[in-house]
């Protein structure tokens, strides 16, 4: 970030990704799949059921964005293709259970969460900048106990250039003066680079394979890593973002 | 709404709801919810099948919220109560596939309602304000055609008097300059008029019966009925909103 290593004041903007950056939530969905996976095991091999189900869910995309009830309804489609429509009634009760159970999962923030966004609110505006589903969202926003660090909170179906160049319009913030903290290249990382932001990556030990991706040497230069969220303020403090 | 008819401009801001204010939703799910009624009535009196699935519904609007996905998979639930989980793969199956053809049901504007939009769009700002699931709505407004008229786009989780009051401090708007267009007392109408806002009643020849209410005979004396939105322009040219 060469080119930005002179600016000699905080981001304008900070915005941090929530699932998996602030708290978890990819290992609700690991778990749910492999209770999925179990359920059918009678029918159908384990690596068998769990690719149909990434390919039910990504055909179903289009129709239901992401969330917990679209993937509840992912994981009936793809128990009723599997046994050729021979699954039991017990057998989709389990699967809805599952799905309101993942609604109603924890929300604890991860290590370093909660003293970071204190410290950063004192000096810098934070914004919460998460895609999915607006309900299941909000209701984690709340649950998480988090909310009060946020001056702003956006809940978009989509993170893309398009997504982040229209928010930055819309609050009057240029790129140079954003930052974006996430775990996910593909949804936090790339698109804000490309745009001009910065972007500090925060790897989660798993990711969706969906959000996958595999950024070239070039990306690899325009953004920071860190291995958690506790590193952040000296980061910024070292003014190299 | 006596105290504000010495108004000499248009409100600053006047928002819409969708459905069934802009186009047609509700309709969807009456057919939809024929249709499950229908594919159960060998097992049961499609009267109590309604009945039941409301309740579903209702019971679940705390985990779900608002929204296609959340209504199928309350059909799906209500399948397998009413058949004590005898519901066969093909029935669940149908039921996957009404939520489907709901997600992609025809979005055609109302009478009157494309050349209100490009009439009033050229003198007032002009918001869509939409309670439900992100990702439908979003969509919806793509499909509509509609969405260039308005300045502003908001999707809310839930319309009551918090909600309007947090959106009209972040636009910096005061209640008394803000006029809101909609279908439902319950979230259009009752909430803006308590806050001290202007309301527009278009009632539409269905409302969802977790949407009835019944105003009190001083509620009806702050907001103005009109039989379809050909008349919103007459009305707020007369200044009396």
């Amino acid at each position: 970030m060469g080119e930005h290593s002179a600016h000699s004041a905080m981001p304008a903007l900070i915005a941090f990704d929530a699932d998996d950056t602030l708290w978890e939530n990819e290992i609700y969905f690991e778990t749910a799949k492999d209770r999925f996976k179990d359920l059918l095991a009678s029918d159908c091999d384990p690596a068998w059921t769990e690719r149909e189900l990434y390919e039910t869910e990504m055909r179903n995309l289009s129709h239901f964005g992401y969330g917990i009830k679209g993937f509840t309804l992912s994981m009936v489609e793809t128990a009723l293709d599997l046994t050729k429509g021979a699954v039991t009634g017990q057998q989709i009760r389990q699967i809805l259970d599952y799905g309101k159970e993942m609604l109603q999962m924890p929300i604890e923030p991860l290590p370093h969460v909660e003293e970071v966004l204190a410290h950063l609110s004192r000096t810098c505006p934070l914004m919460l900048l998460t895609k999915g589903d607006l309900f299941d969202q909000e209701a984690k926003i709340a649950r998480s106990g988090l909310a009060d660090h946020f001056t702003h909170i956006e809940i978009v179906s989509e993170k893309n250039e398009g997504t982040y160049a229209a928010l930055l319009q819309r609050h009057g913030i240029q790129p140079a003066d954003f930052c974006m903290v996430g775990n996910s290249l593909k949804s936090d990382i790339l698109p804000v680079v490309a745009l001009g932001g910065h972007a500090v990556y925060v790897p989660y030990y798993t990711t969706w394979l969906h959000e996958r991706v595999e950024p070239s040497e070039a990306e690899r230069q325009r953004y920071h890593q860190i291995s958690h969220l506790g590193e952040l303020p000296r980061l910024l403090a070292e003014r190299v973002c």
